[in-house]
């Protein structure tokens, strides 16, 4: 197929390329030169604008750092909606607020072009091994239509309903994710303070009503489990940054539906308080340094 | 084996029923006279002091409902260490702070009688089903000298390090438990106020990093569930009171071990709102009530 | 002098009332007629746009409901930059994110005319005595300029610095003001769950380090203070969701600004809770509902 | 006046010098030796136990560290209750749990001695200038008997109602003060990081609604006030980790009386990080370091 693929930052680079070994036909952009240069020499074609890599594409897929590039790749003059073919689905991947997604798939649609929105979860790792989650906002033929291609990407390719729904389940999802991680990390540290071994209330964690998959697939305490980033000094993984990121776009679709979130806000409290003292860069499991004495 | 059982509330009645059916002599004593009768009518001799109960035992079970009582049944002139014999095994299943059982126990301990702390979960469903779990602060010696008798009260019996470390475990597993819960509720309410069907969403965190036991094991919006309290007007399970009171616990800990525990402590006042507002009586998963518009 | 006013609500409508008291000519304009009907009725020139109502204007004031909408009357086609003329003053007293002020005023200059953010506090009791407090971002010169026409509507007209610096010291406060009425609700409530009375208790904080506005003037706990809402079943003076809409503001600048707020993300929450039960259209120190028994 | 003096620490030698040279005589007791010698050089007689310094005593002072001491002191068979005459007047002004404060008084009132909980606030400065303010918890009589006493050590004497409220009002404003000290802390950081002066920030709060001891009396940014600890590297003032003992009086009470304390609750573990990074021995203004970048 012939796809127009926007955006080759650290996710969208291996997805890409996943893609052209998949058969496909790649029309790419970026505003860095380097990473289209990269691109090209997996075999994509490299192009100077949104335009020229949208006009004869049957597919569009972006990946987008947020709300914003957006709205201005979709609806700028020079953009998607502008130059791309009636009828060809449009998919974004970027992680955005809900109402942007909703609102840009109104337009598309209004013109002609069904659009879903597929925010990934899986980190570079994922996306190198094409074991990607994909959480879809999409009518059910639009899902069917792109499912396939999103599986040549990704493992988990799950319909969460109508347009802006991926955006909230991954919202949701990486919410939940930091508060039971701020959780686990501060249970453990409390409990080694009251003078329990680490490992052994890890397992009694995980085997009771506490556990989660941030104590039992990625515990925080250094020294329980292997091969996660406590284990390595919180290098690699999912940055703090990005946590930080994803919960504000949590609290700001919870103001704009009037929804309380108390921990979910404390959270990104917390998570700022960690970017603030220079741990921005580090995995999010990181955020056990706040309870920990210095 | 001869064994003094002391305090037949909602858990000790069930727990000492199984200690009957399993073939043991019980000497009980609560302060409650209709208990003491229950017991007696399933095979267990009344007593009418602890210093009746335990002058002979050849095992001593305390179920108490706080830290003073624990205090006053084992420390009183009247109480345990001033009438057992020596070296007789003590087993305090209250849930109580660690540093009060670790006083009692090198008290015990001085005495020539070990002692292990052993609080348990599962609920009155799990002290009847003798499901329980229990969580067991104790030498290794003590403890292989009890697992069996415990075994016959519970099935998961853990141990969990030293004395006092079974309470250092609940107390963390429950912190935990009500943080995720907490998370569970902010984040299926914030989803479904976003447009995204409950069930769904659901789905959704118990496959992802979201993952834990409150969401996919006792989800506490309506109707996701079966068979949970959501699904029958939170009530049955696992009191917000108990939970409040087991956060209680853990800040107190925490404060005296100087632990900053920045969610536990807004969970513990969360649940203290519910408590106020007249719902400190229903399952703790009715915190959902407080990100829900009335 | 002749000056165009662009938004006659609950503020507005006084304020307007007071420049015509003070001579001015005043060409009004509302998407709500029955507004500019009153606002004619007191001597103003009703205007059907807000290019009319510009054209000819020697100052233009606005007061605006949201960030967008000051958006869409300053820089749309037939907005305010497109059909005032050059040098003309603008002075926006709406309450919006500080960044979108300095956006609008920064094309505004580019095209010669120097525009001033001016929010308000006081309430429309401020607005009808022309007591107000204007907070001022703008420059030294235009300051100077606006100052007087300012003084016509309120009594404080501070200089808060640069563009934009007038929402910052808006929302900086208010933010504090949220922070400490839900204090002073605590401590107070507090005090009297612990038996000391509550005036006794109001007059200690208030010759004590605990001493604050919102404790010395604006008291929320019923029956300590006469003449404020708390006194009259929190009826009248600063409406909740208005506070919730500030702390919205504020949270968004501190996102943006990558600064943390602990207490301040805190007192949204809960403010947000306070509306979803139902009372977002009490005074804000109704707060004290959260922390009392039900 | 014959006055036995027990508890001679930071707070406890300045006032007592200041009985003495009010011309008391003064029996005086610690457990640490060079505390009674430095009191003995400015006038005091030292004794060697409670017993002894109470048993011919016309009222007893004591100013200890914490609810376990004051219950030693009072009710250990060598202690203040078995050794001093009757209707001899008690005052306790250490800072404890209101619930102590109120035990050991009816233990007193019991036998014949009437009991004050009389804490200060005012810092080592104002117990060396006799400034102190003394809330006390005490019947009218008592009150009226003792105020002459106090008021040689302080200069506000406040009735703060029947026994342990003096406690009550202390911890009560020390929340609220930690409370509004965060917020001040919050609001000059977010202030500053959107542009803002600090100065013309600060003086904008101290005229509207945001106002408070913390910001017109005690900012804690740096360069705002001059005689502040925020101006002298956050030496001296009021410990961070006094502030962090008051924080746990307030919870623990309010755990007892089963009252929520939102941003109390916050407020002492933001107070925990601090303190669990190092800066406990600063003054509590010190807290702003927490919204900063480092």
């Amino acid at each position: 197929m012939k796809i127009a693929f926007i955006g080759l930052g650290h996710m969208g680079s291996p997805m890409a390329r996943n893609l052209l070994k998949a058969g496909h036909t790649l029309h790419v952009y970026d505003v860095i030169q380097s990473s289209i240069d990269h691109a090209v020499s997996a075999g994509a074609t490299a192009e100077k604008s949104v335009r020229a890599a949208v006009s004869e594409a049957e597919l569009v897929i972006t990946m987008l750092p947020s709300s914003p590039h957006v709205r201005s790749v979709y609806l700028g003059e020079e953009g998607v909606l502008a130059n791309v073919a009636r009828e060809v689905p449009l998919v974004d991947s970027s992680t955005i607020d809900p109402h942007t997604a909703r609102d840009v798939a109104a337009l598309a649609a209004k013109q002609g072009n069904p659009m879903a929105d597929a925010p990934v979860s899986g980190g570079t790792g994922g996306a190198e091994a094409a074991t990607l989650t994909f959480m879809v906002g999409a009518t059910r033929d639009l899902f069917n239509q792109i499912q396939p291609v999103l599986a040549q990407m990704g493992k988990n390719i799950v319909h969460c309903g109508d347009s802006g729904n991926g955006q909230v389940a991954k919202i949701c999802n990486n919410m939940l994710l930091a508060i039971s991680m701020i959780g686990v990390a501060e249970a453990m540290s409390l409990g080694v303070a009251l003078g329990i071994d680490a490992k052994v209330l890890a397992g009694i964690l995980n085997t009771s009503s506490g556990r989660c998959w941030s104590s039992d697939t990625y515990n925080p305490y250094p020294g329980v489990m292997e091969g996660v980033p406590a284990s390595r000094g919180y290098t690699g993984g999912f940055g703090a940054d990005l946590m930080l990121k994803d919960l504000g776009l949590a609290s700001d679709a919870a103001r704009q539906s009037r929804q309380p979130i108390a921990l979910g806000a404390s959270a990104q409290q917390l998570y700022q308080m960690l970017s603030s003292q220079g741990f921005g860069g580090q995995d999010f499991s990181a955020i056990i340094k706040l309870f920990q004495k210095s």
